[in-house]
């Protein structure tokens, strides 16, 4: 696999201003205090309060483009990597366009959809296209409102996600710096395909087929997180075989850090127990933001640059799995 | 720009089995016979009775695996192209190649959404994957249902739109043979983000907002034609002077045929008129199938093929409107 020379040139974040402690969600479903921070390991996790996600999403994308040190008119493209979007019509990438500056015209803009993988599938796709010149600066955009989908009679499920966005931009790399994106690889494996889902509001079940409880949870994210375990271990280690064939002079045991989807806290330790990824390399910060589906792999990258736990020059692992069911990892120099 | 050696090597088509004429709308509308087929230039188009976006897509998919000469293990990306999903979660692409095949597993299935250009779009920036050998061979699908989404209070629109699925197997061009991607652009103008859209289904209108007669319409299709028309008419002729600025050898005039968006009959003829096209070069086949969103351009290069007006070494122009507003094109060598 030929290495492209594209560099994270800024990144940004926005956290909604509503704050639900595991405490709140305690009462929410009827547990013992101490169970949701117990089970999940997330003790805050951030809900929307008047936010929209194109307004979430300009917010994170101002903050990126701020850290770049570029303003939108040097951007050659905008690509929303949302797991569910603001509309169902036109793409979210329009609306997070028109939100930043509904004055700025002409950039191209459009959806990247791999669900929780969204952000890493578009940061590699994307990576060829300024890689060869066609694209100077692209803006990456996942922005998620997950808190709408929960269902709350399923506690497993709805004690883990929280809402909030993250922006990247992304260019080439300049001539006297090492930044590179050396390996990705992402593997689809339908008979999971509906292990987590939500079955309704695409042309499954329109909308107007919603009829209040009788259906309400067609509508809500549904999942099965044993069955998701069982496949992703099942597979994640030749993945990671495959991931890695690619370049022999590198192995998973090189990377400075590794940030994974932060599915879930059960996800997460299976996934570094299984590859021998340590304690120290594996970053872990759900605890204060849960997971943010999309958002969830940029804001963790976000958060190791703030705390100094990616630094220029480093080799970072991203990894994770995402309804499909998928199993995606990008290996980059930032 | 870089010319990029990629073939479109099959395409496949998937037409539902209901059949709807003009005069059937033209009762349900309670217009005069003759209105819809006059006002819409749609003699026929096609509605779902119990298929899905996910089957229709598979039934292309392998109509377009057949004609390349190729089965489901030659292929390396699944992308979907689809305006509107099957599910909220997961990505329709993981759907259709569920359809496809239940028992194949490990292809990277995904989404890539720009409304009606979803299918440009993925063209354009799969094709400089394939170019530089990440991928062989990538499926790209389009799978729209129309019908559930559309006003019937709104004659105007709803008599314009049709269901139905279109495919494409791309890969790279054999050493012996032209087959070029050679020009490609797109430009977004937010300023009509509103002028088409569902604003339902997202995160904006969850389904479980629905609310019967009060609120059907924000989850139903609604555009303001003449607004559209007018953005669009603004910005096409520089648009296509700034496309064809990245090289300087062909025009428009060079065009063996312009497949455009079967968006309406007025919105061809516009684009026809403006950019200097001649009736001989301009394909319009919507008079069978209406507009299908994204399905619509590559239904017209199956059509193309089909009636011989595509062959080996013409020079083709894909061009589109899209909500967001989006303007796109691509040229390139069949």
């Amino acid at each position: 696999m030929k290495p492209r020379k594209v560099q994270i040139i800024g990144m940004g974040r926005y956290l909604p201003k509503r704050v639900v402690t595991a405490e709140e969600l305690d009462q929410k479903l009827g547990l013992q205090k101490g169970s949701v921070a117990k089970k999940s390991g997330v003790s805050i996790r951030h809900f929307v309060e008047d936010e929209t996600v194109s307004q979430m999403g300009a917010l994170a994308a101002k903050e990126a483009l701020k850290n770049a040190g570029l303003t939108l008119s040097d951007i050659d493209c905008i690509v929303c990597t949302s797991g569910v979007g603001e509309q169902a019509i036109p793409s979210t990438a329009s609306l997070i366009y028109k939100e930043l500056d509904p004055n700025h015209q002409g950039i191209p803009a459009f959806d990247i959809n791999s669900t929780c993988l969204s952000f890493v599938t578009a940061l590699d796709h994307l990576s060829y296209l300024i890689d060869c010149g066609r694209y100077q600066n692209v803006l990456l955009v996942s922005s998620e409102i997950a808190s709408i989908g929960l269902n709350w009679n399923h506690a497993e499920s709805s004690m883990l996600f929280g809402d909030g966005a993250a922006a990247a931009v992304i260019g080439p790399t300049p001539e006297d710096e090492k930044s590179r994106i050396l390996l990705s690889r992402m593997e689809t494996y339908t008979q999971g395909a509906h292990l987590s889902e939500i079955r309704g509001g695409g042309s499954k079940y329109h909308p107007r087929t919603y009829q209040g409880n009788i259906n309400l949870e067609d509508f809500l994210f549904d999942m099965d997180g044993e069955a998701i375990f069982k496949l992703s271990a099942r597979y994640l280690p030749s993945f990671i075989e495959r991931l890695f064939a690619e370049d022999r002079s590198i192995t998973i045991k090189d990377m400075k850090i590794v940030i994974p989807h932060q599915a879930s806290m059960m996800a997460m330790r299976l996934m570094q127990r299984r590859l021998g990824i340590s304690r120290e390399q594996m970053f872990i910060f759900s605890e204060n933001v849960g997971n943010t589906i999309s958002a969830s792999i940029p804001m963790g990258m976000y958060e190791a640059i703030k705390q100094q736990k990616m630094k220029r020059g480093d080799l970072v692992m991203l990894l994770g799995t995402a309804a499909g069911l998928s199993i995606g990892s990008l290996v980059y120099v930032y």
